[in-house]
């Protein structure tokens, strides 16, 4: 992979435009002979691939299986390796925090404690209203310490993010969650020599968290973990001279594209509604992010039925996405989600590559099996975006 | 890719003999379902593809567009984004030009000046004679500057070199070539500590040569960029154990084989010159360096069909190289030049090797879409010296 210095050494604004369309956790595994998306009817998917250059690509690398963020950052052209996103961050880009550059982020679970011990660190999975309910208490009685501002956020069940605001805080802390049940809470202490103020708050802060939940039950505790701020990414503007734009539904995706200096979009929930909003901004941006989500989830349900079915639906979709001409289009997966797997997985993700230009291959079909025969091989993720602004004509020769 | 030093320990000489056969901007893109290489009947190609191993390289990474320089590099064995070339320097070697590792060298065009301002940086694109006209003029009145010997050598149009020879020059300057017109033209400043006498040197050069030129219309104002020096590069006697000599009709090409140490002969103008050349000296070297143009050439115009009728031509010279017997033959290009692009482009090199123990694989044509399916898949070119060596049992294992 070159560098980004290298990309953006190369790199000159035109009006190409480019789609790259990321149905998350496409690439599945087979049940009785095939994956979801083999079992799929995609009359529209296939002969778009005839016309494309196929590949497989790593998200991070072979084996490795891929969060969400460190899966689209390789897309964006980021080495997931190098641009780290702390689990913080992430869990509160997901709840759909606006974060500032100073603030430090922890992920949080409610737990039930014995004594010291944590004795289970979900809360037996408390329900999500009762999480709501005890963040709005606990936030009630505690709104600053030391001059920081403290927001807790409800997630789902258990989980929820905790969000420092102030001058000087430091991230580099250690977690109290043991990361077993049956485990002593540990005590969070600074890892660096700026950290201590941090680390003094977040004590304070759980001191008098736990006070106010000791009649609590089951979620009588708090662990943190993940601490986190936003990192220093250069972004998608200044890398690759794109007006990019993000058109997704779920609060992770657009914070991550936010992350990347995106224009994120408010388009609504539906894919109808997504694709609503491309076909109304199309003429306004050259780099269009757009998210199909429910590829994923019926993955991680393990529903392989309704995941072909909703792939199908989507393959109804390409015939309007070809009627906007975008210069360049791919489609592809962030990372893998087989029903079989019930989670994400390190299996490659099918990628088709369209441009007038894109050298097509013998791939008649859009799928795992055949995407192994692809022009583009097996590689990288982090290299796709280097192969779309060179297919829209976006970069110039490297040396002479 | 492993290091130089790791290769440098496995490396034995041995008599086998390489044969690398560099068809410049090989690789196309299809017009009308073909590329040039698909499009040519290719018998001896074909047979000669179904006894080696195939595959796709890049030059230097997917997605990136190289120069005939890197390209080059990569399959000497050399990382291009380690080893750059200074454009400068490249622009000398395409000339011809005998460099000293002391000089400093600038890549230059006349260009037409209103006052401060550029408002055409190719001065109308020069005809060659007027930039040889203008150049030897410049040349008549200035010769030496502070002791430093000037050298002005005319390219095509309204290109030149500038070489400056002398003791403790530095290439770390700044380029007065703004870039784009209507802008003013820059000063040429030093960027270390140790190139400001080449500054004022340059600078002395460019106040002489503009006074010489006010009169001219449209060269009235040089540009200057790219300065640089030559690399410090390892020899691929001394990398590699290798006895290599290069076989090329182009300036450029032999000046990026003397780069890397090797042997140039002068051998005429034509494949058959060349071939002539090579059947000579065939008993003399190991490695052998045998560059043909023309399928680049034909790609810049745009001549799809000339580009084919090439192609068969030298097909028709494979038994003459088969004759020879190499104990590895390895055939294919630097860059890809599709005719529908006109230019260099970031497309794989279709690329095939043969030995006695190369692995065949179900490739039985040499083409971009079969070698796909090479038993060598889709990799970077720098692989290929390891493998060539490999073929001629010139590696030792690594490790026990």
């Amino acid at each position: 992979m070159v560098s980004h210095d290298v990309i953006k050494s190369l790199v000159v604004q035109n009006d190409a435009k480019i789609l790259l369309v990321v149905m998350d956790g496409l690439g599945g595994l087979p049940i009785n002979g095939k994956t979801e998306l083999e079992a799929a009817k995609t009359p529209n998917l296939d002969s778009l691939a005839s016309k494309s250059v196929c590949g497989l690509t790593h998200p991070v690398s072979p084996g490795i299986t891929p969060g969400s963020g460190p899966a689209h950052f390789s897309l964006f052209g980021y080495d997931p390796l190098e641009y780290e996103i702390g689990r913080g961050v992430l869990e509160a880009l997901g709840l759909g925090i606006q974060l500032n550059k100073s603030d430090v982020v922890a992920r949080g679970n409610f737990a039930t404690r014995k004594g010291d011990v944590v004795i289970d660190r979900r809360a037996g999975r408390l329900p999500t209203q009762e999480n709501k309910r005890i963040c709005g208490m606990i936030q009630n009685h505690i709104r600053e310490i030391d001059g920081v501002k403290i927001s807790l956020n409800p997630g789902k069940e258990h989980r929820f993010a905790l969000v420092l605001r102030g001058n000087g805080l430091d991230p580099a802390l250690s977690e109290n969650d043991p990361q077993k049940d049956n485990q002593k809470i540990r005590q969070i202490i600074s890892l660096n020599s700026e950290a201590w103020r941090t680390a003094l708050v977040v004590n304070k802060f759980l001191d008098k968290a736990n006070k106010l939940l000791k009649n609590e039950h089951p979620a009588n505790a708090l662990l943190l973990r993940g601490f986190s701020s936003l990192p220093d990414i250069p972004s998608i503007k200044n890398l690759y001279k794109l007006k990019a734009v993000a058109i997704a539904t779920y609060p992770m995706y657009k914070g991550l594209a936010k992350l990347v200096g995106m224009k994120v979009l408010e388009c609504g929930e539906t894919l109808e509604d997504e694709l609503k909003c491309l076909k109304e901004k199309f003429s306004s941006y050259d780099f269009f992010y757009f998210h199909i989500k429910k590829t994923d989830s019926y993955g991680e349900d393990g529903n392989f039925k309704q995941k072909v079915k909703y792939i199908e639906e989507i393959d109804g979709y390409i015939p309007q996405l070809l009627d906007l001409k975008p210069d360049v289009l791919a489609i592809t997966g962030d990372h893998s989600t087989p029903s079989l797997l019930k989670s994400h997985s390190w299996h490659p993700n099918p990628l088709l590559l369209y441009s007038e230009r894109c050298r097509t291959d013998d791939v008649k079909k859009f799928s795992e099996k055949e995407c192994i025969r692809g022009g583009l091989g097996i590689f990288h993720s982090v290299e796709l975006m280097p192969l779309m602004l060179a297919n829209a004509l976006k970069l110039q020769k490297f040396g002479a």
